[in-house]
């Protein structure tokens, strides 16, 4: 090895030397010193990474094996700026380069995102510039506008897109599972089912719910609980398809669905739901959102917050929130709680939910690649390779546990209409 | 009226005016008119709790009625003092005239103190002043040698005086009534097994306890799970009888109980359990514990905390505080979470039992009364009355929600060594 060689390694980490060396008898062409400088740089990236085990093959035919065992993926990168890039930001340039092409990923894409999940959570390498990035950006402005520019960016994609891949009730929020092995249709009546429980929904209750989607909950919960529902979304799409089918269901005089913000919110409902709103909503908003719930819970008024959330608080991945979620931002458990406290409200139960929603994400994958001659005849190659990243590195989220899923039951502080304990959520009353 | 009578009425509040004026025909004795300054101060407190129904007797024979219907309960003051100490500070002072016999209670002194603590929700009058000794004040030090005259204070009055009206395996925390009508004893053993179901406690996990009180639920895990548990607490007495409980019980080698605080836990274990101890850790020391328990957890570890909560953050009624508890809060649920936010930890199951604390305490209140005679001759009169306050009070505010119970379940962040669902805990296996 010669000198200027070993300075390298002494760059790239002892942990990176150390497998180097390990592999050295095993495989000659990844040693180090046989690497080209972009092959050191990607072999110094993926140390940072915590060497997770993958194949890397360059433009110019170098290869990089790292990790024990075999290679759960093969990653090929074409060129030298897609590289730089990756460098730079790995986050928010990994899906860039994987969108337009420039790099091409062999194998199981899932896995291979899961295993940078993991090392993402390790990173040594480009850490500090990673959270002076992190530090100085900020999601994008929900004011009144903005989030209507922001939802409408990522729900009016058009209904006959999501069809193609959500279950027949049109649901886009995590699904649960009775059981690991029931059909996706199924876990998602079981969650609405799940809500309502939560909830003890009876007939008469009047409920609004924030953030409504396509509209299946607020129709289970007028058709199956025989609740009076106000139900708001500011997607222009999703609410003229929930009102189609209010009115093909004949449930219009029970179910309004207002095209409208949370924040105007009015009038006095027995319960308050929101299933995959907060995320949209901003930590700045939070205040505003207790207050909202504040004023529209009388005393025996009990309601759900379920939505995807983090265990520390960090920014959303860079390139989901720009090319996906603008404007998004996942909380922890203990941010979700700053909307409770100020306001009234006791917090009765949190359910985590979290291998949930990567087994609904599996579903949607596999549905979304099930349909991808369709979408491709809907949309550019760039639009179909995004999504399949964005669905396989969500799910490797969830399964990884780089995201979690609260569902959030509260009450109004001291009010004793409560079921006695949870047996009722699992098929016995008590 | 007299104009100096109708400036009084003025001063005193709408509200307490409104109530007086609708009362007037129906019991001339409730006139303020005919109050003296120490009846008309009395209304005035009175006002400010939102006029309860209660019947308050002077030392001069002055009677005063407040609220609609009747009265719950009935208050004698004994003398000019005992009135002036309750009017500058009625949470500390109620109970140390309650304590001296300067406020005898006619009636039910559960359903006096639930009107009180409802009242004290919405205290209009001397919250400001309450609000700055509040805010002035703080619970007692729990640096290592505070916390262990604290806890002395209260758990070293003698495992005789607790045997008198515990459940027969002396379990001082909140049971688990899987329906409200078993015994305190199955309630007891069934909060135990909850905890363990929870935990998914299985044959072989080494368990590390935090505050193990006299050792039910140590010796529980290792007799029905087969869990190696080591279990710490700084109370002497109830070491000795944890120690001599183990012996007797031939389990000395699979429970270790040591006479040591929770800051010097050391080892690795599958599972931490701390039942009814963070009320008594302090805000000051969260950080400390989260880190005790993150270096105790290994990749797969899980763990609980139990504990007495609030919806907001406010301190401890101040009786209790110097009487019963000295140095000890009860956390709001994003405090309890601010132990575990700065870990790698991730939240799995929150379960608020507050009404199940209340039933505990109606139990122990009434087997407390039963044991009086006993109690009596062991202890002098202040202190019979300054316990059956302090079980009342308890029980008056779980009741009516001044008080919360939190069970947070949580595990090492990426663990999916996790149940499906949480139908296991409610005798479905999934």
């Amino acid at each position: 090895m010669k000198p200027d060689d070993a300075q390298l390694l002494e760059l790239s980490g002892r942990r990176a030397a150390g497998i180097a060396r390990t592999r050295r008898s095993q495989d000659a062409r990844v040693l180090p010193a046989e690497l080209g400088l972009e092959g050191r740089l990607m072999r110094r990236l993926l140390g940072s990474l915590g060497d997770p085990p993958l194949r890397v093959t360059l433009w110019n035919g170098e290869s990089i094996f790292t990790g024990r065992g075999n290679a759960v993926a093969g990653i090929r990168i074409a060129d030298r700026s897609a590289l730089l890039k990756l460098f730079i930001n790995p986050e928010l340039y990994f899906g860039e380069a994987y969108g337009d092409g420039s790099i091409e990923v062999d194998g199981d894409l899932v896995k291979l995102l899961e295993v940078a999940c993991r090392g993402m959570e390790h990173a040594s390498f480009s850490g500090t510039l990673r959270h002076l990035v992190k530090s100085l950006d900020r999601p994008r402005s929900n004011a009144l506008s903005a989030a209507r520019d922001n939802i409408h960016h990522h729900y009016d994609l058009g209904n006959e897109f999501y069809r193609l891949w959500l279950d027949r009730e049109m649901l886009y929020t995590c699904a649960y599972f009775p059981t690991p092995d029931v059909s996706l249709e199924q876990a998602q009546v079981a969650k609405m089912d799940h809500v309502c429980r939560k909830l003890r929904l009876r007939p008469g209750d009047a409920v609004v719910e924030a953030g409504c989607g396509w509209g299946a909950l607020a129709l289970h919960m007028a058709t199956r609980y025989g609740a009076q529902v106000r139900a708001f979304n500011i997607s222009r799409e999703q609410i003229a398809y929930a009102r189609a089918r209010a009115r093909a269901m004949g449930v219009g005089q029970r179910v309004e669905f207002m095209e409208d913000d949370y924040r105007n919110i009015s009038g006095r409902y027995d319960a308050f739901v929101s299933v995959g709103m907060l995320e949209h909503v901003g930590r700045d908003h939070y205040g505003e959102l207790g207050r909202v719930i504040d004023r529209c819970l009388p005393r025996n008024g009990r309601g759900i917050l379920h939505s995807i959330g983090q265990d520390q608080p960090a920014l959303l991945n860079a390139w989901i929130e720009k090319r996906i979620f603008p404007g998004a931002y996942p909380p922890t458990l203990r941010e979700m709680l700053a909307i409770l406290e100020p306001q009234e409200l006791s917090v009765l139960d949190v359910e985590n939910l979290r291998l949930h929603y990567a087994l609904t994400l599996e579903h949607w994958l596999r549905r979304f690649e099930d349909a991808r001659e369709r979408v491709s005849e809907m949309y550019d190659e760039r639009f179909v390779r995004t999504w399949r990243l964005y669905l396989a590195g969500s799910l490797a989220a969830f399964n990884t546990g780089n995201l979690q899923l609260f569902q959030v039951l509260f009450a109004r502080a001291g009010s004793n209409d409560m079921p006695w304990t949870r047996a009722h959520l699992y098929g016995q009353w008590r």
